[in-house]
């Protein structure tokens, strides 16, 4: 492990390399409570990068399932009253049981899915919760220029924010924009890699949390599980750039060179940064 | 603006080619309530042809979304009493300020979802109402041959019950078909491009439906707004069918050419007629 | 007709090419109950292949569609209490109106689906049940490695709780594996098309139950209706893969190939034994 405070990048770069190779060899259980938008996209990509999705979002079933699965992840996308129950008896049944779940605050600052995400995080810290910045913002109580899920902040904004909910709630922020910072209470890394087309495909954003769930479920230190989604996504999304015509091209491409992404590829091409104050 | 009942249709061509370049200038917010089956579809084309989608479809944050929206989508295609509450809680939300909406009654004819389409009718007039000949037919109270979502019944046989429509709404009546026929109290135009694949990949007539409220957020004469959706979705098309061994093929390619096609060609291959009587 | 217990194998391809023809030549309309993950892909899977998808699945709906419809399909992927309360009504529907009824019971074993799925069966024979091994096993009372919906249990495992299955509720079988099996009270077939990467994409499996409500629809002998889905799906899968450089890719041209591909050659290459003991 690096020293607190100094990430080797060279080593990060290992590290991911290494929890790309344990994902495909343990095929995470990955139970995700989300969005009618994504669900189908979602569980394409956990398949694609070598996990194994499990939608189980109703209150009869979620705290049971997540005391079985390796990774839980709860989106705010669309929440209705019956999931956004489940998704708070989700969190408890991973809480309980040491699952680690993964928040992804799709659309906060709505006030009712607010509220639901604020009760999720009540029950218990989450490993790491994955956001753009109007959504760190918000959470944390800033002033945000909430425009539907499409963020109008900037990373930067957000990153006084973010210390604030790896402060309150014990947990890796993962912070997605143009380049991604992800952070805990000792260290503090970017990831540059990536394309502005992620942004062009509905659920993309979704799927890393669901991806960070996966890797969360396979790799403990959970700043270097959100590292290698990170990368695995964007390291995917830029070899599926490179041969697609247009969004819709690019959104079946980037299912593909998730499968086809070599472990060595992602750690590489990463684009990481060891930014710790 | 063309004389009442008197459109040029080389006028006609240069407002859509304008609407399509405001649509990408100005990315519209659009609060989407649809169905299951083609949300991550919907929110994929609006996103291709410059729209900013937002699936907010819940009772508790519809009413104040539709009042921060560009444009609103109510499609009944899968109707839960949740959601079912939210159309009507949003379009009250959308009547009240002044933020276009537009009615997709998908499968009206079956009586639950038909009450649900009138409850959001009876709180305010739509900008548009998109459906097929079928779905017109009942929503006007006349005899249709409903059999699910695929209509039966030619664009023609509607005619008389769109004239209805638009009288007792004061709103634009969009008709899909093989021609797709847009009315409203004084005018009425055709648009002959397209291709019969569009109705062998499910959603496309849904997402015309999301991305005339699209329009309607950018472009204040309604004819107009739903006549560029029309006239942006057929040429994408029939752009798409050159590339595509299937309907797989060609749903994606779909999205990649409503992200490629020129405002410009938009309006010269919309396939454009004035039929005002 | 086969002599009972005694399947001609070129005899069974005949039928099963015949009844692709049927299925594109009257289009049978199928209601579909199915969970948020797949909707999208059955639909598209069911347009590919010839079919009318309408996915009506609120309870105020679902029972008088069901009369109406040619074949109903029942899947347990994402139950909530409305649509598990519409599955039970609809197979009401579908019982009392002599339409055949399809029971996937995706993730049973999951004690609440389990329930709703067996109020489904108590209302009355579906034509076919179509699962996996975990499921049937899970279905019949036995011990199943439920992990989700990828099944840790072989078809072979599942065989003697599948004959229970098929003599308790008078109904063909239909197991999905490496080789898939389907049985009634009196004949064992086995379909040995297909590929590996069918599991490597979401919704396959819940597309073929989809996909046997449609041919239940218009080939009243139910065993050659869930072969000949079988089949239809294997050999379109066989086919895409072929073109297809991973499983993004492979979804797409699935869809493509399910409406390129020839009657004939479904018969052909669909790989049936005759296994009945």
């Amino acid at each position: 492990m690096p020293a607190k405070g100094v990430l080797d990048v060279a080593e990060l770069s290992n590290l991911v390399s290494e929890s790309v190779e344990r994902l495909r060899r343990d095929k995470p259980l990955v139970q995700c409570l989300t969005n009618i938008v994504v669900a189908n996209f979602t569980a394409n990509v956990l398949l694609a990068a070598g996990a194994v999705p499990a939608m189980v979002d109703n209150p009869q079933e979620s705290e049971g399932f997540a005391s079985a699965a390796d990774g839980v992840l709860v989106n705010t996308g669309t929440p209705y009253r019956e999931t956004a129950e489940a998704m708070v008896v989700a969190a408890r049944g991973a809480v309980t049981s040491n699952t680690p779940w993964v928040l992804d605050p799709v659309g906060v600052g709505m006030p009712w899915r607010t509220q639901v995400a604020l009760d999720a995080l009540h029950v218990g810290a989450p490993a790491v919760i994955r956001a753009n910045a109007s959504e760190v913002l918000t959470l944390a109580g800033a002033d945000a220029s909430a425009r539907g899920p499409e963020a109008g902040d900037t990373v930067e904004d957000a990153l006084t924010s973010a210390v604030q909910l790896v402060r309150d709630h014990n947990c890796v922020v993962s912070i997605s924009g143009p380049v991604d910072h992800i952070l805990d209470a000792d260290r503090h890394v970017t990831v540059s890699s990536g394309h502005e087309w992620m942004t062009r495909v509905t659920g993309v954003g979704c799927s890393l949390g669901a991806l960070t769930a996966a890797f969360a479920g396979v790799q403990n230190d959970h700043l270097i599980a959100a590292a290698s989604a990170t990368a695995m996504l964007c390291v995917a999304a830029e070899r599926a750039v490179e041969r697609s015509a247009g969004p819709g091209a690019f959104a079946q491409a980037l299912i593909d060179e998730l499968f086809l992404v070599s472990p060595d590829e992602v750690g590489e091409r990463g684009g990481f940064r060891d930014v710790t104050a």
